[in-house]
């Protein structure tokens, strides 16, 4: 364990003097416990966990305090993993991304609670949160890959994606994933290699995370750019806004909130004229699971939604040179449509998908799991419930209500709830629900 | 005269969408004109003339609006002046200034309303103002050196004080002033000129101004760095903030305004401690100022303010020298005391100093200027006097109030007002007050 | 395969019109098959082979020439290996690697000729060779590790390599080796991922090979600096003037090639005032690898030699903190001595170990291997000796001779022998003589 | 004056150590008192003076030495005039300058031999010696302007020079002059304006001399690049190959001599189709200045060498806009003829041009000055003529020369014998010869 004194060497070292005392005050009262906990994630970048509750847990004597000083902040920790420091000094990653966590933990909550006062959109709030974190980024060509996909992921599974970033960074794009292991990791590394073939200077690996998960999925190694959004929805946003073209891999609960989101999104009638290609892949050993996943979502939320998305197994060139070629389309969307390329202004995102979801028992029940409504407001609610799952796996505050409360009720009609059984047993047959371990089903399906 | 749409190249196209409309409502109405008066001063550059009455009324079909844009604002301009303009572009370092101005009086605004409500302290608005402007660099030691004197300085003033500049310019020290032209002009030519045999590539020439005077001291060609504070307090106050050590030319109201300020917060028992340089200097022709505003100085706020500054006459090299070794002594003061090398945070200002005072006959005829009060005190209000003098002189609204009402009225003890009207007189005698045309005076004092 | 047009983006386009016509003449004459090879091992990047005569083989139709350019030269391939391309674009990378074997081998040698004719040193030949290379930075600290050892090693003697590059490059170090697989490009690739997490952004890969042997060791991906010597001698001398530290795997002929280069150089009396770090390192695994060549330098060179290295065994951090540690005294020694750091001028190396040995089997039976010598002098001849196997084994020219006139044919007194024996045998035994297949020697020991 | 030691901060610190001993051999030998000389007139940069011979007899003790240090070289100089040091330390403008004159006097010398044994032309070794200089610059679109005229001209010429180039540089256009003051340093001084107001960060002063003209005219203080190429013919023809455009001011004989060079080359049929932009500029007041250069011009080399140039009377805009729009024309040339934007290899100069011309009595009264021969032959003639008039005038070898053997004889037939002396009286009567005293003709024409 390692007792340090911490400085930055970016933008955080120009604060005022109020902002430096409110700073201190905010981490010792209600963001403390928050900031604390994230630092302690991205200082454990590396562990080989996703059991956030586990490493808290572990690192119970770990603490972290604000010190004052006029040219700025510092940070002491005391206990501190000892992976994130090389003869006595932090690493310089770590150190950015420990800043990054006081950045958004810490310095936004202000400047939150003035954007609600002000009654912004939530669209401008992340708006506002990506450009504080320096991630809108003026006169660069649509280039950002969103990949997403379980961090619980096979060998094959892994590699394949790794390849897939590979071929994605030759072609000079970069990525930006939920930040944590498993296809969230493949495709940045594969990227790397790439890019240093390609003598690509400036590339972006930019990991988009939120408090709840950050401690179960803490950002890998080759994340150069750390957002954390204050949740899982304002983590979604973020990643369409931010991103022009989206890859998806095989994953578990969390894959699937995030496909029922982005297609949720794009099924609304508003974001008919919106380039964003979005290719499901996976080595041929998971053709099975996109076929599972593609069924699924044709007997939930119907044919339309099918339409949106490509699949396309084992091929990782062909993901890359589609994706390559989606770019200069996306290229003229923006300018058809007058839109930022750093910033998709033009999607329309409803406020069931940005309003955040709390997955107590009471609201996961009372979710609307029926086929008779709108495809777009079904894939809401199904979008929360696998949200709540993934809470009730590996988020501590979900962990933590399912042993105190036992499992998540799910109820539902008996077409869709056979439809979401299916699904969620093939989970947790290919062992995608959680990294080691039996896995102890979260949740229980009723219908009637 | 010019039509033409501006693009940005800095920051401020990374505007939210609600920015951007409140910069375009904003613009529509209080700010209106204060913003357009201002960008028609900074496409004045380099115009030969002090009176910004004469100016406004010049262009008074002089148009500029904010025009949304995805990817940020531009500016629309009408019947611009067209020294402004090199085959119908902008002059890359006019157009920093026009979008100065936006940031500084329109984007500003909104957050200026948060902060009051807030309850900051001034010297915290001051310092967000300046972090706005991205003036506070960190991790450059001491070497800014502001420049105070007049706009309406004779040749050999402005040669000498040039030469100072150069001189200060070959040791490695920057240069901020008050914008215009005049001793504000001088200090920066010949920094320059060091500067490039010095090849300092990221040499700084800032300008700092305020709406009212803007339009009489349109920010010369030199500057590279302009900032337009909301009134002279915060003007002061960010000057002596910033920066590191003061050179006094002469000069005629503004000047004295200048000088009864720093020697008022310098007064302050609380500032004892800090190391702030000042040194008045001239050529040998205009020793007999110095002498006189010594003489005032002693007369009026007494033998200790004497002991705050030096005067070097007819010694540019020596001034540089000075300056360069005191930067010394302040890199150590600030070391000492904690304090950041971009921003004076030890300094202590008394409200009388911070407040704005808006020279209304009322006002200037209430100011109390006997020599029975605290010297820090009288210097507040001597300053004051000054101020409203300078405003009577140059400063559109000042111009139309002493139109309205007649002269101000000055009321003081016998003493004060006989060193007082001495000195006035001489800064008329000396043409000091005004650039060209005979000089009427704005105020009449009367003693009792 | 692919034919394409390659602009380079560096100092080739800036030649006169002579050289652009020297250089196509160059490459028509006496240079052209050897920049031919050269050109196509660097194409072949990620090729999983050490076989050079395959490879030249298996693109027999490969051709490449030089077009003449008033803004410098292009180049033009035809059927050149498609991995190199990414959407008929060659990989930035490999494009620098292709105009660095155009640097070295066409455009210096105009420049050699000179240099012999005006009787240079080879030491002078070397460091104008590093130069035109741009590989000597000033104002660097010692920081350049070079790392030596075998390309056919074992996964877990890989793995280990890398380990130290990692922990290397968490403390800043860059690396040096010969540019290919195995030893060569662990410790890069685990240094380039430490980089990464330091944010480490002018890391250095250098990769020094020589013409004879790119064929059977493309560079490999991470190198970003390809150098190419005219021959080994030159190749070896650049390594040791140019690194500031020698860390050595396990390897086979080359590297024993390489152990005892460094010895024979560090006996000499004139070299024992200069720091050298020198550490031998493994995985606990090649522990005994270590204490067979610790005991032939010992039974060979003698005791002496034996203090000049130390054996780290599984301990990557270990090896990299005292790397850390000794690169503070080659800093001071380097003051001390009054010289470079980016080139040891210091270092006396001896002609035996500067001037080119040609491997023919007349020379190899001349070799000079009896104990009854000096220590140098016979480490230069065992230095010989490893270096023919070495061409016998896997360069062009070294197998072609074999396949004339049998095996080399190496004498020398029994004890000697006997030592030489073992540790070849060994060498065998532990598959370090060739990537794949049985090994047949190329040699015969014979004593007398 | 000042003694120091001083350490170049480019690319001079890599040298091997047999390039040390061999400055160091150069500076002991024949290149000694070159070296000393020319940094002698770059330590006195800033002086009033045109007089060669008299700064070298003002500083008669003032000594460099070239020192040896294994990380390059050092200079010490002795009693060196002051003004180039500001606190003991030199002024790093003059800093570069020194070490240019290093890089171009006695490194290059070695090289020189080399290229001439090795029979190069003198176009190959002009462009050497600019590459080595750096001064060639890819990817860059054609936009230097060759500014010639007079270092002896009247304030209202230097004023407009200034004019002229505040108006090139506001355009983004690059200035090269010969170095010195007047017309050499007005354009350079105005576009530095120009350049800030633009915001142009890498703008380019290129002062381009020779050993024999540097002590009279010292490079100013704008130079940014100088160059010091061996004699005033490859001084001529670096002009002309790294501009882009050519405007001439007002001047004396080195002006003439100039303008016959360019006519003289451009008259030659192969350059016919070569785009090279030339303009004749000045102030009202210079009117007849053109119009009598014009004459003579028709007079002596005929009407088709008026068609070459355009003649522009005090209007600078039109002149800047005239290079600005001639610099696309420029631009189209070099594409059609597949030349290099940094150096025009199209244009054809004939060894006439090329060859150094020593200005013997004898060689000055062997020219043939007669009409009945070729333009560009007579051309070449009369521009040998004017240079041999400006050694006499103010090189120290051609002072010391006209002091031994007396005036110059120059011989031709009586009309063109009338022209030369007409203009010659009008350089006299103008004072355009020499900056101060009294003009003495360091010739005599005679006619028969």
């Amino acid at each position: 364990m390692v007792d340090a004194i911490i400085t930055p060497n970016g933008d955080l070292d120009i604060l005022s003097k109020s902002e430096i005392a409110s700073l201190q005050n905010s981490s010792e009262s209600v963001y403390q416990e928050l900031f604390r906990n994230c630092a302690l994630a991205v200082l454990s970048t590396g562990a080989d966990s996703d059991d956030g509750h586990e490493l808290l847990a572990k690192h119970a004597d770990f603490e972290v305090d604000i010190l004052s000083a006029a040219r700025g902040v510092k940070l002491a920790v005391r206990n501190a993993p000892k992976n994130a420091f090389v003869g006595g000094k932090i690493i310089a990653g770590i150190r950015n991304h420990l800043f990054a966590v006081l950045r958004d933990i810490v310095f936004l909550q202000d400047q939150v609670e003035i954007w609600h006062q002000n009654g912004e959109s939530i669209t401008e709030m992340v708006f506002k949160t990506l450009r504080h974190a320096k991630a809108l980024k003026p006169r660069r060509r649509p280039n950002l890959i969103v990949c997403w996909g379980g961090h619980s992921i096979n060998k094959i599974e892994y590699d394949y994606s790794k390849e897939v970033g590979y071929r994605l960074g030759l072609r000079g794009l970069d990525i930006c994933t939920g930040c944590g292991i498993g296809a969230m990791k493949g495709p940045m590394k594969g990227a790397a290699i790439a890019h240093a073939k390609q003598r690509v200077g400036d590339a972006r690996y930019i990991g988009i995370t939120e408090p709840g998960i950050i401690a179960s999925e803490a950002p890998n190694a080759v994340v150069n750019e750390l957002i954390i959004m204050p949740d899982i929805e304002k983590r979604l946003e973020a990643f369409v806004r931010l991103g022009h073209g989206i890859v998806v891999f095989p994953g578990g609960a969390g894959t699937a909130e995030e496909i029922l989101y982005i297609l949720g999104v794009l099924l609304n009638e508003k974001n008919k004229h919106i380039s964003l290609p979005l290719i499901f892949t996976g080595p041929k050993e998971s053709k099975a699971y996109f076929e599972q996943m593609d069924k699924f979502i044709g007997d939930t939320i119907g044919a339309d939604a099918q339409q949106l998305y490509k699949i396309i197994i084992d091929d990782p060139i062909e993901v890359a040179k589609s994706m390559c070629k989606s770019m200069k389309k996306v290229y003229k969307n923006r300018r058809a449509l007058d839109d930022a390329f750093f910033y998709n202004w033009s999607l329309t995102i409803e406020e069931p998908f940005q309003q955040a979801f709390d997955p107590t028992h009471q609201n996961m029940a009372a979710l609307n799991l029926r086929k008779d409504q709108e495809p777009a407001t079904l894939a809401a609610d199904l979008r929360r419930a696998f949200s709540g799952i993934v809470a009730g796996n590996v988020k501590p505050n979900g962990i933590q209500a399912i042993r105190e409360h036992g499992v998540y009720k799910l109820d539902g009609d008996a077409s869709l709830m056979s439809s979401l059984d299916a699904l969620l047993a093939s989970f947790v047959e290919q062992r995608r629900m959680k990294l080691s371990g039996n896995y102890t089903p979260c949740y229980e399906l009723v219908s009637h």
